[in-house]
């Protein structure tokens, strides 16, 4: 059985590359290179396999871990205040990837389905486990 | 015949009372007030009464205009760009009539149903013409 | 309590006065004139008043004089094909009102919440009654 | 500014009046009256009015109440287990009146701007205040 | 070309296994175990391959077979009622194949491509054929 | 990353096989074949593969393309106004087949993921690149 958490948190982040010119950065980011950011209410949505035995204490344990993980971002801006993403620019891929980094210490690999990040409800990264 | 027209926006914003003490500013806006904000997915929905007769020539000058108006605020940061926001708090409720201000200078006031924005899915202001 | 039925037809349908030249018609109705029309997914959504003690018996009755009312337009071309509508536009108004109209011979006006029909999921009318 | 919260249950129940006759509650409460019931995915949608300097807050907080809320009533036989469907049969009138009730008790009657019962997507009854 | 039919029915289940002390069934099913039962708005999702010339027919007539196959279980505790279920628990996984079974003897298995089941919006099964 | 672009459009057709008798194609195409045609609200859902770092660029170029592809067809009869439905029926495949033989004129096949093309909400078609 499949059961989706989908955790919504509402974040600033900006494309910058610190060791390129603003020239460069905006050339290549265009319009998500500028000096304060913009942001996004992001969408986390989980896909964990589980069992009917456990189901409803799984969703109580996952959904837990889960909002611990998302408070850390929510309302923060990524660049500026994530020590990740100090070095790293906040794509869609790398917050996906922090999540499945952070979700990989407190849950067994084999009940994880799918990690997918949606920036907005059109533009996403998933992957897939 | 009613006309809903939905236009998306990604923009930073943070809430700031420029004249208080940062403690102050916290203790008031909590998590919505931080140094660098944060941001959403805005969604601008605005109803329109249209006729039969006109409503796709209509829908086509409506969504421009929307389009435009939303240009201005997408990918920035509301305080610390757009002028409107310096003095102002971005919130829901600013940010909803600054549009209504706009709009009313490039639609007559009666063909207007209603301004709403949501902040996020479940977050919203809606002024009702 | 109440009960929403949403039901949907597939119809095709063109703007058009016959009385007026060809221009005229252009002039005023835009891409909704053209010679051989266009067509649209319709949703007729009707909101019943219902009791707990009847809720599912109404529902069914409700919802086979819904699918029966329905079934003459699906599939059909408004203008050429459904008397009602040779002499009258099947705009969405004119569509919305056929319905009510034939409600009426089927159930008590004050079992009627409203009568909505959508053109597009952006674009409808609303009876309230 | 509105807030909306939607909290799911899933719970059992069954229309009966213990004082009629089996043939008569069949008669009266049609497919709605068996001897062990059925059941529904519930959503409590309940809207508040928040200050934008707040609204994280009262979010959280009315999450809260909520959640105990419908944690009682989450995955029980509503007529078997709930004292207070034990005489009153759990129509989705009560239930909204049994939330309604107990809200009062917990946030002051002016926040509210409506509680809403959905017994499915197309099943409601609302109380506005 | 794909055809989706998504057919809802509201039932009452509990988690039970008869020949484990009722101190077992708690340890092991958690709040899914109770002496009434809990309930669902059920989906049966299921999938069909069909072609342009025949899909309407072939809409009216699966619609027509899952109507029936639904209506068994629909407003019914399927653990005191089903005669399937009075040994076997009525799991997510298990109603999806007790309606697969049931299906096989109403169409051809290389039209359906898959039957899905969900208990809840975020909880579901599905069995790709 | 995925960017996900779905543009509506409203058109009729019809099932016609033209060396056919009116008899053959009422027998093989049922309510799909009339003489006038019906119509629907088609949605083409194109799913492209992008980088963080030109995916608003992106969105704006493909969204363009897609616009004027969907402008063709929109408001028209298509078995009586588009050339390539004047041999071939416009079946579900056959339009998105259209679709992707103009995009790859556009597009590089290696961003495109796939073209999906529904004629309701519950019937389409999807290729897979």
């Amino acid at each position: 059985m499949m059961l989706t958490l989908s955790v919504p948190f509402s974040s600033a982040h900006l494309y910058h590359q610190p060791q390129w010119s603003d020239e460069k950065n905006r050339q290549v980011f265009g319009r998500c290179f500028t000096k304060h950011g913009h942001g996004h209410n992001y969408v986390l949505e989980t896909k964990f396999y589980v069992t009917s035995a456990s189901c409803l204490d799984d969703e109580t344990r996952y959904r837990k871990i889960l909002n611990q993980l998302v408070a850390v971002l929510d309302h923060e801006h990524l660049n500026f205040v994530i020590p990740e993403f100090k070095e790293k620019i906040p794509t869609t891929e790398n917050i996906a990837l922090y999540f499945l980094e952070k979700l990989k210490s407190e849950v067994p690999l084999e009940v994880l389905h799918s990690v997918k990040l949606y920036e907005t409800e059109t533009l996403w990264t998933e992957i897939l486990l």
